[in-house]
């Protein structure tokens, strides 16, 4: 049995890495802390929830692997600390995502925390980073809007399949989860409960993201907040390439993923959130509209837009079975 | 006092209809019937509804406008019949909206059922059809899908600033209310509630209507079903003609609609449903994101993508003041 | 047309109010504002609403009523001011509720700020106070949940229809918008939606309210929070007096309220939120069950309980019809 | 490994038991079929879902134990097969809870169809009647109103805490999916989201099966049907027997469930739905309120209320341990 510690685990992807953890059969959460310093321990919000104790750098000498689930900016200082100790870290902030500076800087508003961790820092789409993700000392976890686009398009781009030059247009839809767990105007019940609205259209800290992974030029990305708690369904218009088909491009990610245990590539039909929720999944579809093609992509984003992506790296990271914990079965 | 008769008054649109007109200064329901042929009369199902009639075509001589609330298919004789009694028609049913019953019968797979009368049908979307609505017998009113993308897309077509051949991508949202209260599994609580989903993924009965207005070729048309009783937001995205900024499709749906009571193109901010749920407005904001430009438009389906619009063109139709029985003031 | 000031107008009972106005034939909102000093004024939220002006209270000289939409504890200073001014006052915060300052003190948890204005105050529950509002001053606008609980018991306790001791139980679920539009943990979207719970078991501030209302020793209340926006719904559970049936306990409502615009008694069938919501009604049903009789009543919250009864008293203080801008149609 | 069938797979319950029976490590589910005679096999409606085969009772002769998740009545036959087979059998249905035919008949409007089975059938509130359960060959699962009212209440009865023949109120409030998966208009999206309402006072069906395990007269049973999917509260009011306080009421309680691992009684706080979907917990806990106690109980209606009690009750038939499959971890 090996030993995480999860640092801000009174956040929702703390919480949810809880969970996972309680049914790992090969790694356990022995360690559990607010990452706000100074903060006193927190009572647990629900009866079988632990206790979240203070936070105590020290501590983390004692696990194999650290999972940071703290805001974006207050990750980079832990990480510092938890490296200089020899632990493989899984950060599933924004510290690390961008590997340019100055672009999180334009991104994120203030500059970069710890610029000299970047080199090392992976980006942990796992399905197109095992190898390095094993190796990794540093995994910057994908935020979850950018793996809903980046698992569907990333095998098109590879291989050829889109028209060069031409727009990526991701309308991505999420749950209130991934606005966090304090309470705002925003998420705030009455505002959100039999409403839908767009917001930070052409302007979201994940657009970068997105486009940095792309490696083209073109993307529009444009987020919504759906009155659900869990998942991100996000329907991506794509122009193919002269002579390429609906088929051909199905075909495809069929191909690049026939082997993946959390990526499904439908053959018909569509997928809904509630195929998805409380799995690792990345279910996929195809289909053609007028000149374009359509790509609709649903996953939970606290699972695999978030802890459980984040648990299938520091699988690979401490030599477990990448899928262990992540059997969650039906949703 | 005018008076209207409701025909198939027990579904959605029709009780919103007797919603707007139970407020009316001109108007009033004074037949609510069934549109099924030998229903018996149905009690209300809320204590202030009032009963609805069983279907009795003779009655209709009484009133002076007739409104259609029936599925598609079934308006057509009724319409027939009320326009021999030389009475104005709303049909809010998709019956007379596709222009070429050979496009109805591919769309709708059965034979147009009233062919004569498609020449005489004015396709209602009101704020680009009123001198034509002014003078009709029959209004086909539009289908509410088609009046979050017409109004935004129309103006911009018609003012050349959008690139020829481009594709003009709709990604539009609807809440439950679009698919009628006939209960479904699709429209099942427990398959609504905390999901959400794309559906008709370029098959919607409502792309050749869209099409067939705007006139060009190139529509991508994903309609979504929101876990939301009330409204429908569509984010459309369009490629703007060289040397178009987002500024000049701005000002242009401004000065399009500034006399427009029920159109309002906002100049900073998004709509959201709740801006216009149960009022007849549609609002409509623009942002550029890469090399696109983004429309965000957002109505309620019930009222301005049915109801309402269906009681503005009857307004002009009977020569009372258009916005009579539709201003209700905050959302 | 009369003139009223909303001090406190960016709540949810400011704004129904304002969304009430917009339809009054007689009264409008001639001054809107913030009841918070130094605060600067607010741009609406909805493109509709209007301006939410700093707090003045000299303009309040300038209109005939005044309705304090503030938190318990801030009305009392504004109420006093306005009663100085000679204007008719509707209080919506529980500060005049309640007669007794000491049950004040040990309820809200600080002494009165106005026990001088107490002796004046009368209880707005306009079905049963319609004389003394009339004459009224200060009206104190009775809580949503006491509204809920008080139509349907005050008749069966006036008639001596319920056994005398026996316990009165009040089992009430109220929507979220009863807890204002500040965010806070509890009213979180997470925290609400999916979830369902009681609160205040025995502790609720409504109580002493209720108590003192009904007259009688025995109240058991338990409030519950749903998952929904507006509307109460209360479950009450009687001890019919030895030989009263329910049928005798219905037929009691009914003729108490059969005047009333606003209190429907069902005959059959059950009231749901969904018959009140939006409407200034309180719906009733009675049945046998075991040893008790059940009532069930349902209100919207925001009106019946809140500014839709507190536009109703105002009608009446200002000798204005007790309906105006009340009649809503359909809900 | 055991092996179990599912009969009547395709319904909420069924799919319930799937999903637990994925993550059991000593049973899994080896035949899925429907229950209803002739029907063809049913593709699953989501993709990591298996099919469901044809009803053949030939095939129980393979399995260890028989799942009956069929609606009351279709499940007497084919526990009478399954019996004759020498299977065990645990039925979700209603037919065998209520022990006399004649209130079956009664309350179900058709004589029972198979009055011989009566006399062996246990009924399985597993924590009241573990030893019998153990020994039994056809099991009664409780209906999930009843869980949710018997386990606060039958220790009270027990230990003589409330007064002799004094009512005994539950008023309960459940999710959707209590109502089953085939479409409704009680349960259309648009009937259920954003209302709430009280249904079946006096005269709903599980009133007889409370009544009958309680054992005592006096019970007054109100269901409510909440807008959640998963999920029972029930507030339930007891009047305690002179002398007895909430301290009394509290501790006999947490005495008698102290060892129990699927109850957990509070000592503070009140049990929210969230507290317990998606595990097989009950969690109660007790409030004084003027003359009564309240209690408060939760459970999910899917689990606790139906399948994961099935299991509990199969794993103790089967000879294996109790919790198996049912250790979930954090809701």
């Amino acid at each position: 049995m090996k030993t995480a510690a999860i640092v801000g685990a009174s956040g929702y992807t703390g919480r949810e890495l809880l969970r996972l953890l309680a049914q790992h059969p090969h790694l356990r959460a022995s360690v559990v802390m607010t990452a706000r310093p100074g903060a006193t321990p927190e009572a647990p919000t629900f009866p079988n929830d632990p206790t979240i104790d203070a936070l105590d750098l020290e501590r983390l000498r004692a696990v194999d692997g650290v999972f940071l689930c703290t805001p974006h900016g207050a990750a980079s200082e832990i990480a510092r600390a938890a490296l200089a100790m020899g632990k493989q870290v899984v950060d599933l902030s924004a510290d690390f995502r961008l590997r340019d500076p100055q672009v999180y800087a334009r991104t994120y508003g203030s500059a970069h925390p710890a610029p000299e961790l970047l080199q090392q820092a992976v980006y942990g789409l796992t399905e197109h980073a095992r190898a390095a993700v094993q190796g990794a000392r540093l995994v910057a976890n994908p935020g979850c809007y950018p793996t809903s686009v980046l698992l569907p398009v990333l095998p098109l781009l590879q291989n050829g399949l889109l028209q060069k030059g031409a727009p990526i247009i991701a309308d991505s839809k999420s749950g209130t989860s991934g606005a966090g767990k304090a309470p705002s105007e925003r998420t705030h019940f009455g505002s959100v409960h039999e409403n839908f609205c767009a917001y930070g259209v052409g302007t979201h800290r994940h657009a970068p993201e997105i486009q940095q992974e792309l490696g083209v030029e073109g993307l529009v990305f444009t987020p919504h907040l759906l009155p659900v708690f869990r998942g991100i369904l996000s329907t991506i218009y794509v122009t193919p390439a002269a002579g390429v088909t609906v088929a051909a491009i199905r075909e495809c990610l069929q191909a690049r993923y026939a082997q993946e245990p959390f990526v499904k590539v439908y053959s018909k039909g569509l997928p809904e959130l509630s195929c998805v929720q409380r799995t690792n999944q990345c279910h996929i579809a195809t289909a053609g509209s007028g000149p374009l093609v359509v790509l609709v992509a649903a996953i939970d984003n606290l699972v695999k837009g978030a802890s459980g992506q984040a648990l299938q790296n520091m699988n690979l990271m401490l030599s477990l079975p990448e899928t262990a914990g992540l059997q969650e079965g039906l949703s």
